[in-house]
């Protein structure tokens, strides 16, 4: 069986979870720690030099790091990434948007919010507030006349950016502002077989 | 035919600009002034929301941002990206490393380097060399017994880590720590068609 390396509180985590329980995938889930440092002990570090979840173990042993990437490789050949090569370029637009201007400062106060904020990251989370801001606003503007981020269906461009945008106002991000941003959470959250972010 | 908005101090905008030449495809280039802000004159905004280079317009005005997506859709069905599925996702784990690990610590310095470092990028420099050397250590153990990031030739992989990593000396990073990188960027380099970041 597939292993997923995996903690609860990430959504690049959820974004694993949520493909293959979307797609009937089973795995088995090793919950790991980030507080704890448990994705930089030696045993881990072994299965994932660069100490990051979601990680992914397939069946044959090969390892798949990085949430856009395992994505893609569980979404090719079926609905969640388009046939059509220029799509199939857009949703990858959309996932690089989300792990460089949305993910470093939407996910990344969130994580502080949880972790608790030090007096150094209460100096960085305006900037990083006002940068996650400008990421959703992009969205929003975006949204406004469309349905998903690629074509009339659910791909991984929309899952990559749900994961941290559902749980925004949990950093302090108020959706209340983004009524396009909320009408779209809403039908990728419609999704058959969708699972909440706090589903291991 | 094919726009590309560039800048040249950009690595970013060297990807596409590399993989173009690299694959024979003609394009024009209109160079933008980051410094002067000209990635986000209203003008450009209606190009790219998110006021970034590179972008580039395809000869049917479709438009297309973020340097690995424009690398993934000039790559498919060529040499440069994988047939296999697993492979193909390998790519994708690298390219994400780079943007996610990489680029905002490599790049970002260097680009600090070259625009003048005020006291408060000064202070943050010390935090993204530490986590850029993390960087080229994955990379340095990772190349020890391979000559590619994926399979036994360059793809877009090795065309994403290139383009920040042979000019990581400009932020400060010392690469000759790095004999594996060093023979690896060689390789790179010596793909026929290679240009250089300096060539438009």
């Amino acid at each position: 069986m597939i292993t997923l390396y995996d903690a609860l509180i990430s959504g690049n985590g959820y974004k694993a979870r949520l493909i293959m329980t979307l797609l009937g995938i089973p795995f088995r889930r090793v919950e790991l720690d980030i507080l704890k440092g448990e994705t930089r002990t030696p045993e881990f570090l072994k299965i994932n030099p660069n100490g990051r979840i979601p990680t992914v173990v397939l069946e044959d042993g090969r390892i798949l790091a990085e949430s856009n990437a395992i994505l893609w490789y569980f979404a090719e050949g079926t609905r969640f990434l388009p046939q059509d090569r220029f799509a199939r370029a857009q949703a990858l637009q959309w996932m690089c948007f989300e792990q460089y201007s949305h993910e470093p400062n939407i996910a990344t106060v969130r994580f502080w919010v949880h972790a608790g904020l030090d007096k150094q990251r209460a100096a960085a989370v305006a900037e990083k507030r006002k940068l996650g801001i400008a990421a959703l606003e992009v969205m929003e503007r975006y949204l406004t006349d469309r349905r998903y981020f690629v074509g009339e269906r659910c791909s991984i461009a929309d899952i990559a950016l749900y994961a941290y945008t559902h749980v925004a106002e949990e950093g302090g991000f108020d959706l209340s502002h983004y009524p396009a941003i909320r009408g779209w959470l809403g039908r990728v959250a419609a999704e058959p077989g969708h699972i909440p972010i706090t589903q291991g």
